[in-house]
């Protein structure tokens, strides 16, 4: 992959503070483990409140990391004056998410000016090993602001 | 849409028994609200810890409620010894989650042998008023067993 | 599904005369069969060679047509200085597409400002049965000037 | 990504043999470039019958490459009795998809007992300079018998 233009320099104090204020992916225990130039690596332990029927991690879970790894790996390519809102993502699901802890890896495939695309992989790791379990292809729209600031209208 | 065999004449006591055990989308407030043949209604009361950065409903918990209001869908239509595992699915966030409560509508698109095809829309409700806030289309794999029984392997 | 707004009231010749434009979809014989406000309707008549290993409708050819009827539908909404480009789309296959000819009915979900969501469902018709072969969801950016003059840069 | 299994030594010989067999790919001049296990590449030399209004490639021809490129890197990896065929994908279009030709990259991400999950890039190659403008996500489901006779039913 091409390396990707910083408009930012701060931009990793701006993806973890965004992180820091967004409820439901803080309550749950989500936490940012790395954050590079149109990268962005999260993590979250297991709980059983976060799980399914068979004690793995709910696709609902899954799927929310996914998202957040591809918005994260975007807000380190915009200005400091943009955010970005999720348009749309696709998920498949290819492995049971089972194991102590879930991380998910998002990268920037195109930022654009007015929409970014992103993919993102999950793993779950059980005993030290990994296992990819998900894999995910999203859409985000540029907007102006910080993302934690409500959008007009 | 055509109207769907069911195989499963208890579809309706088998599809919340389900729903009652899984920890994920129980614990945070969601609930069954209809049930009939290749449909599924759930609803979700607000709560900030389910939000976002600008109090809206967080994303994840707006893709899950589709993903789980197509998969129960799904469980009306297939046999009392059968379950659905998500394979994959589509959201489009349409308009900002907000309001008191979620609804999500699943309906079944088409009931394969080994695979089904489900469709939602959420609706978020705000003083009485709703409005589409994001819309998704599922594939779930039919998989032998009660869907709360672990797969084998 | 609410009244759509309609904002250039020759919406109709604006929407058929883009598809004439169009090599790739007239070529293959496509035509539009239906035109109203959110909504587009386009055939499709069976020749061997739009067809895969077994004699069906190629793939390639059904998204052919889910895609442009989405769009197309879209195009009934914008203004008439507005076009539309494919941000990106979903598309499952749920039967096989064997038949005399094609049809894919498309609708517009939401009609935003900077994006359309849209859907279609595409049916194979076999001795005058239909059945559903596909159904898709697709975003669209909306962009300034008339979708047959080149974009910007 | 892990080395992947190969159950047909003729892998290649297979996913050719299957190539020339697809009426639609074959009549617009796609051709495979090249085929490892789990990969499969494609070209496609630009015709203005291909083309839409801007004398782009069509994205119908962009998505039906990229779907290709998915379908037959799964094919490297299935036995010599199986096939596979298209369950869904997702594509995001990230730049106009403009040269003399695409190349289209394809990669199984999972290769399941039953169902193969895929992705593909494709590029569009202008003056030997080549730039990203598609990326997809697909779903494949394994089928017995080769994927060139017709399935059951």
């Amino acid at each position: 992959m091409a390396a990707h233009l910083v408009r930012n320099p701060d931009y990793e104090s701006y993806v973890r503070g965004h992180f820091r204020r967004v409820a439901f992916t803080t309550n749950i225990g989500a936490q940012v483990a790395h954050v590079a130039p149109g990268r962005c690596t999260l993590t979250l332990a297991y709980r059983p409140e976060l799980g399914q029927q068979h004690g793995y991690f709910h696709g609902g879970i899954v799927a929310t990391l996914a998202d957040t790894a591809c918005g994260h790996a975007g807000l380190t390519l915009v200005a400091a004056d943009q955010g970005l809102i999720t348009v749309e993502y696709k998920i498949n699901f290819v492995a049971p998410a089972t194991g102590e802890r879930l991380e998910a890896r998002g990268e920037v495939v195109q930022p654009g000016r007015s929409l970014f695309i992103c993919r993102s992989d999950v793993y779950a790791v059980h005993d030290g090993n990994e296992r990819l379990c998900a894999s995910a292809l999203a859409s985000w729209a540029v907007v102006p602001g910080f993302t934690d600031e409500p959008p007009p209208g």
